[in-house]
């Protein structure tokens, strides 16, 4: 890596790692028997997304329709589109849905009356199950609302029943193994029970579920058809921090150019800020904010965390590191330091490009 | 404002408000003969420039090498970069002051010393003073630091001296007007301090202050010779939490489809999550966080906020508004709300273009 030629905050990716964490959900779905079809939000990536074609990736996940015209446009033929449908781009969905394999997502009598009224291309739709995260979806207890989206999409030509998904998002907020497991199980329940009562008026349905904790940690995935997860293409330390990866598994760091020390009060300055990473943040153990850790970068990708140094301060584009006298007198102005995401989904949005530790450049779709 | 082509998030700006907001600060500058010198951090775009060269402003601050750019291409001549020096951009900023008058921003001897072996072009340089923000700076009662910089600058024929600068940054974190004006009383003190030290040596010296809090709020500028607020030019919940504004001030706001309403738990689910609207948020009396509050669109802006309905979640692309019951059945699945942001910079600097609410689209540097 030529970091000679760094200047401004830059994403670093480090290739092997991304095929490392692709290849090992890949296989985990493989084993488990799980049609995959990951959520390509996180990188947003054309060049990225191939490297899933060739682990075998044929369909995929995204969360808006722009970013769902990127890569139909890039080659991608069955898409699933796992946002509640926003009525207002329907033109835009009719016209992806005439050259893609295209899933929309439901979770309303409302929407789908709308639908029955104005849709006029053929679309696959998952009704969206809330578990628990409680951010969007139908209630699975609520049987009533599900049959009556399912009645109405019925007198539908256009409209085709795929299944229930659900988002287990709530793991992202999981202490630790055990709780994310236990919400992974508590969802899986759910949607079983769901699968049987509905399974014998439409024995095709797809249980899909998408959570990178659940899909990295759990083991047992019975009665689970479909697998999203997106984060794991590159972890990051909110993964890290629940105990879903090591640190040593996260595939993107900032290179960001120290600008001042402060040796004094033991903190460095870094050109990086909230424009770079997001102000998403995990809690040390006295409950003090954390906005990345740093790493040292080499001439072959970034070291391990040697001792506890955090970004402790973010503004739109400061960064405050907190750090050891010893560390800091070693520093010069100039110098450059990798900072590990928190929220690597959030970072790599702000960025809309990685370099490659071989200096390839990696462009992203530039929406939202 | 013709709202029926907005498909999905998009910031919405009243031109009226920030040529009040324009106008108010350039106005204050006037009165207490203050040079102004606007941080244009804020909006990030030529078009808002030109309102403020319209408003007689001919000198501006920026935060980046590759912002100053931008700027210098749209016509200004007079630019200050408010951050840190960053060396390893030294080649650009030679270039851009080959043709632009280019104010840097130092505050070590460590830099100095860089620039004294490798600035090739002449530049002026202000010396960053920490008046208790903490965040970079020298501090004033650390004359000798000071004293040593300029008796190194002074062996350069490239660097020109112009003053001390300060960011007052800790009046966003005030919790009243009182206190902002009480950090301001500090910081102006320890600024004339220095003026007094050094204004026999540097007669013609400046001293430069910026945070929006307190240009908005202070009254007595005496000793102080330049104000760079940014922030004043759309307001947000920050500065109207604060006291330093009204919530009417706030010149921008999130249009966000609705996408799904759950009047059993007083929630609507919009499309607008943290890479519309940030990660940032504010703390209503019972400590939760608040990440945006809810007016609605009309067609020649927005309403006052009516009842206290606000964004209490968000998550890449999701967002959480939690409401009355009788507010969310007057709700349809598709209609607009628009969202007050909590950090107008971090947004503005998400969404990369505002529409007004004359339906034009201004654009904005596409840069970090």
């Amino acid at each position: 890596m030529n970091v000679q030629n760094i200047q401004t905050p830059t994403l670093i990716l480090n290739k092997a790692l991304v095929l490392e964490n692709i290849q090992f959900m890949a296989e985990k779905a493989r084993k488990h028997h799980l049609s995959f079809r990951p959520h390509f939000k996180t990188h947003q990536s054309a060049e990225i997304g191939n490297w899933f074609k060739d682990a075998g990736v044929d369909k995929i996940t995204v969360s808006s329709v722009g970013m769902a015209e990127y890569f139909a446009k890039h080659g991608w033929k069955d898409i699933t589109i796992a946002f509640p449908l926003n009525i207002r781009e329907l033109d835009d969905i009719e016209n992806l849905a005439k050259s893609v394999k295209l899933n929309i997502l439901i979770s309303s009598l409302e929407t789908i009356q709308y639908l029955l009224k104005y849709l006029k291309q053929k679309t696959g739709f998952f009704i969206k199950i809330d578990t628990g995260y409680h951010r969007s979806g139908v209630l699975p207890e609520n049987p009533e609302q599900i049959q009556q989206i399912l009645f109405s999409a019925a007198s539908s030509k256009n409209l085709q029943f795929k299944g229930f998904l659900s988002h287990f998002g709530h793991t992202y907020k999981a202490k630790n193994k055990q709780e994310v497991l236990s919400i992974f199980e508590s969802g899986k329940k759910q949607m079983d029970k769901l699968k049987n009562n509905f399974s014998e008026l439409f024995p095709n349905l797809i249980i899909s579920i998408g959570d990178t904790p659940s899909c990295t940690l759990a083991n047992d995935f019975k009665g689970i058809d479909e697998i999203r997860p997106g984060n794991f293409v590159f972890f990051d330390l909110m993964q890290s921090n629940i105990g879903v990866c090591k640190e040593s598994d996260v595939a993107v760091v900032m290179a960001c150019p120290v600008v001042d020390k402060y040796p004094e009060r033991g903190e460095v300055l870094i050109y990086g800020g909230a424009v770079h990473l997001s102000k998403e943040y995990i809690l040390d153990k006295l409950g003090n904010k954390i906005f990345g850790k740093v790493v040292q970068l080499t001439k072959n990708g970034w070291t391990e965390i040697k001792e506890e140094i955090y970004v402790t301060n973010l503004s739109q584009e400061h960064g405050i590191i907190k750090a050891s006298r010893s560390f800091i007198e070693l520093l010069k102005i100039g110098d450059l330091l990798g900072i590990l995401p928190v929220h690597s989904c959030l970072t790599a949005n702000l960025k809309k490009e990685y370099l490659t530790i071989n200096d390839e450049l990696l462009e992203m779709w530039k929406g939202w």
